[in-house]
């Protein structure tokens, strides 16, 4: 062996580095030695790398459009409220919450209807199932089955598969019975008052009528939360306003209305923040709305597509900078990862973490001490 | 070592096995020692396992809906036709084509067109995107890029990336200037006749309007076939809208009437097959018309997405079975690919292929000998 | 619209489904108006759906493993033990833990660490990475760092990317440092004292000679759980022993005496546990030698690889029952998520919880009440 | 509505865009129009975006390698040879190909024989399932299955899934009685000869035994291609050794040894080009042994795994730039897609192009006319 050789491999693997950058993080885990504290576990994932790293950044991101609806709208702001009656910017920094459907057929439903109860975010956009999976679980449950049970067999029984999930094809039956009369008052409005219906609309009404605190629908009509579906009929809803048209035809479904409702939002918004659960029309729909005010000032992408197909549902965030949809001075982040298991958690450590830490600020002295022994926080006991 | 004890392991590894079923094929791949014939790769497919096997099944039952087609319509069927005045059941198999916009960016598009072109699908869904890009590639070219171009250089540049294409905004610019006069002139009709206007009903205008035979919409006008796009407000299209809406505001999108023509079409159908590249609505929203009739005959899908996240868009065939969307009996395929790649090939072994026989069948004797020298299906010259 | 017509959507829509079994368990996701309860959270994930509830069910079956372990050995045990030095059975039911170098790399470590200090697992099987990455973390830190930073740059100033982790090359130079006079010695032994070194006793010498509690190797060693890394030289460990091969040539890494040592470990226990975090040679390695003893008792898998490809990462735990890898009564479960996130989750619920547990109640009476006041569950108070 | 409102989205839609770059190709799919020419259907995906673009560069890369191997050797080359009897570098570019154990269940291994029958390739790196699938295939036929049969009743019958293949469990019990003669021959050699076996030294004699010219390790003992396998003991062929084992104990296999022939390879060659089908150690093994040369020279991942778990099976070649195991200035490609629809196509276009042309070259005028009738590229006839 040739000395001149074996420098070759030695140079390329024994290469010297420059110094790091002073103050560079270096990556530590969570010690469970001190304890099972599933806070100060989060606060470490920060500095554990992959995905945990993005899921701490994801819980910066989304504080940081917490602390931006904290500050006071600009004292000059109030006057353009009147202009349009459909649009209210009531925080300074106006969150577009967006979410596929299978986010409402599981137990990521609860999550939700906590931040729209409590008025955490400003808008939604959702699928026509987004829709109505809330609704017709006000009326009949959703049950857990398995990925595997074969299609064959579920349909002679009636039973309807979504992913681990069975929806009894019996809750579409009580769909139709609940929904039907509200489909018909509709069409007697559009067509004795003028209405013109949009998506947005027909959520609202139904979210008042549905009279269940259960129910996504039922706060954001409460609550004066906008939920936008371009695509509302495709789906259960869809299923209903065809045999309604087939009984009774001219039902109209105005999409531009909501269009332009959704982009004035965005547009007249001091900040905004975009927290997208999943892909196809639901992120695009939000993220197009922030080019109207080029682009958002805040964004958490939570999915599982990746962009080498060139979707719109798999594209980093760094793409929608490039088209205006972010800031370029944003710090967006895309967390990698199954929401029905990660979504609760960044809601956990955030939008929950402060609403618990200002109800607790915000209790008289007396009632302060009262709830400490039942503090909602809870600590963890093996019970 | 005791025997008792090696025979654990010994039995377990060397465990016999049944005989297989009579038949049963063995897994074999092409031999490229027999030369490139790619007709033949793609023919060994079928039994070379995994995704190559799939491929072999989605050819098989593409193959199938061509072979539905063929056949003649029921003698009794043609009293159906006049019932509906925007619903034409011309063909024993009603091909639905589902696409995302993403495949009218990449090449993809050629390959969809060639399809409308020569009427071999009957119905397209897309997403806006999927619209407005066909009509803009009209206008101004998309670019191939790289996919770790930096979002905020490309914002500055005002140049658009979709993975590693790139969209100048000149070309939304250039849209705007052709879009606006026929928006405008959509507006007068619904003002002054009463049009209501539907997705399909603006994609049919705009197809008919952009008199360029390299545009999907353009040969969907021309051939009527309908394209359904329930959320087409959400892209350039809608922005255009919601710029006229400031100027002129009232014009409406009605997606209820869209919905009854994709349901009736579904429904009055004798056949149907779906196609389905890609996820999001346009996979749901073909599936859901299907359940119309019952389910679908004969289904593809192509996509990248996986079912563990319990979304739609990558849930197998056998979810939409258990719905009623297919057919309990039918043999659906899922090809897991990304479709660029993959699309293209589906099309040269079914209906490319198809087109190609019947064209040189039908051709004259005299004509079909000439035609030998420029056979369209080439003989791979090392060119 | 002919009645027959209609019924045939309606039908199909409206399709009555059977009652579902009694006790089949709804869906129903975590209220966080109760408070933010991260153990209560992960309970009502087992009813969340998708991959909450595959976390729900990992939880379950870990949970089964440890309840096993606990579970004295059975009476007639002990004379297997003395039949073979290298494995020793103390446990009733033997957890296999397997790993990759990347969970090395990232925070993980820290909770792979804490389960081998503890004895909690009986086995590991990691790569060539997954050693030296251990080991080398005790000389030097790994970085945080982004997924972005251009490979050229970073070669130029000598700092190797693994994700968003940088490892200064300098490390590498330490490990040299480190590593080359401990390979030297085992290169002596083997020539004076015959020794047949293989992977799992390089491995358990570094973790003797390491000496740094931080360490998974140093805890394998003082704890005698064997480590298996069948592909040793395939990483920087491999790059020494190639350099201590131009210099003083004949050093041998025998794999074939730890795969009997493996096969044994196996075939001998009472029950078994795998818990594979990521794919490769680690899946397939604990899996095969379960099939010694046809199949495993309690299986997890944790990775991000979906089984369209035919890849052994990505196949599904039934396709290892297929094989006699996993009982055929077994209830393994796979979690599809990102391990960085997810893996510490699940021993939070588990090992740890089961540890913190143990060590309350064993606690004598007068330190129990003082350390109350320093629980090691947290109470998660928001400082 | 204000004025300077308008602005706001306007101007941030309608921003104008620099000129792109003169000569920047255009997004252009192919037209079928022009026949069924698949050659230029892959030749136009070069610029047909996502997907097809990497596969098209990918073509291009494997043709640099090729173009590299066509040229001479360096003049003063030839006194390297002698140096260790186990390398040989008789090209002047060394090209490297790794394949994971599915790639040799399906279809693939006859592509991968054809490159190694035909000296296309100098190093192959496979895990233990690619060596003795391909073995054993001489043995027995896998078979095609399906995806979803259910693994308790497969291994009630002996049946082992692998994706949607089975391999009857016979396969193994035949391939038992033909290893382990084998087996106990070598153990006899290293104790009488002294033999020090390696995995590539197994695998080498194991070739030259089973005399099926549709083996690949057939070929690769004929054409003294090294095959690379650290962890040759992790499947069917672990399971006989260690069977043996107990029966006569003691048969060594060094992994240590055949790394320094692997890294010698990589270090001495002229030029490097990797191409690696799948993930885990066969991609780790081969960037890691040209980082012994400071890089590869050219190189293609084919693979369907993503970054964003820190996995090295799914990291861009990019990050093998910064660890200097792909030079800076190369052009490497990665395309996302499965293999055994995908690599086929890859060969087709440039191994077996090249082949192909050099065979219709190198004949003499009489054998190429008469050829002519049997030309090795396909008319695609429509047989």
């Amino acid at each position: 062996m040739m000395d001149g050789e074996k420098d070759i491999a030695k140079e390329a693997v024994l290469m010297r580095s420059e110094q790091m950058p002073e103050g560079t993080p270096t990556v530590k885990g969570y010690d469970f030695n001190e304890g099972i504290d599933y806070h100060r576990l989060f606060l470490s994932y920060r500095h554990s790398g992959f995905q945990a790293t993005s899921f701490g950044c994801a819980v910066e991101e989304i504080n940081k459009m917490i602390a931006a609806r904290e500050k006071p709208l600009p004292e000059d702001f109030s006057d353009h409220l009147e202009e349009d009656e459909f649009i209210c910017i009531r925080k300074n920094c106006t969150v577009f919450l967006g979410y596929t459907s299978n986010m409402v057929s599981c137990g990521v439903r609860e999550t939700i209807r906590f931040l729209v109860e409590h008025s955490m975010v400003d808008c939604l956009v959702t699928t026509a199932g987004g829709v109505e999976e809330d609704l017709i679980k006000c009326l009949a449950p959703t049950y857990i089955g398995d990925w595997y049970l074969k299609g064959r067999d579920l349909r002679a029984r009636g039973l309807n598969r979504i992913g681990n999930l069975i929806v009894p094809n019996d809750n579409y039956c009580k769909f139709e019975d609940w929904v039907m009369p509200k489909l018909d008052t509709m069409l007697e409005e559009q067509n004795t008052k003028g209405t013109n219906w949009t998506p947005s609309k027909i959520v609202a009404r139904l979210g008042e009528e549905i009279g269940d605190s259960s129910c996504i629908a039922y706060w954001a009509a409460k609550n004066k939360i906008p939920v936008f579906s371009p695509a509302l009929t495709d789906g259960s809803l869809g299923d209903m306003m065809y045999f309604q048209s087939i009984r009774s035809p001219g039902f109209r479904v105005d999409i531009n209305e909501d269009l332009r409702r959704l982009n004035q939002l965005a547009k007249k918004s001091i900040n905004t923040g975009m927290i997208i659960v999943g892909g196809g029309v639901v992120k695009h729909h939000i993220c197009n709305a922030n080019l109207m005010r080029n682009g958002a000032d805040y964004s958490v992408f939570l999915n599982t597509a990746s962009e080498w197909d060139g979707s719109d549902s798999g594209a980093r965030p760094d793409e929608a900078v490039s088209w205006g949809k972010i800031r370029p001075n944003a710090t967006p982040v895309k967390v990698y990862g199954e929401a029905s298991l990660v979504f609760p958690l960044l809601v956990g450590e955030t939008f929950a973490r402060h609403h618990h830490t200002i109800c607790l600020t915000n209790q008289p002295a007396s009632s302060a001490s009262s709830s400490s022994s039942k503090v909602p926080v809870s600590a963890n006991h093996f019970s």
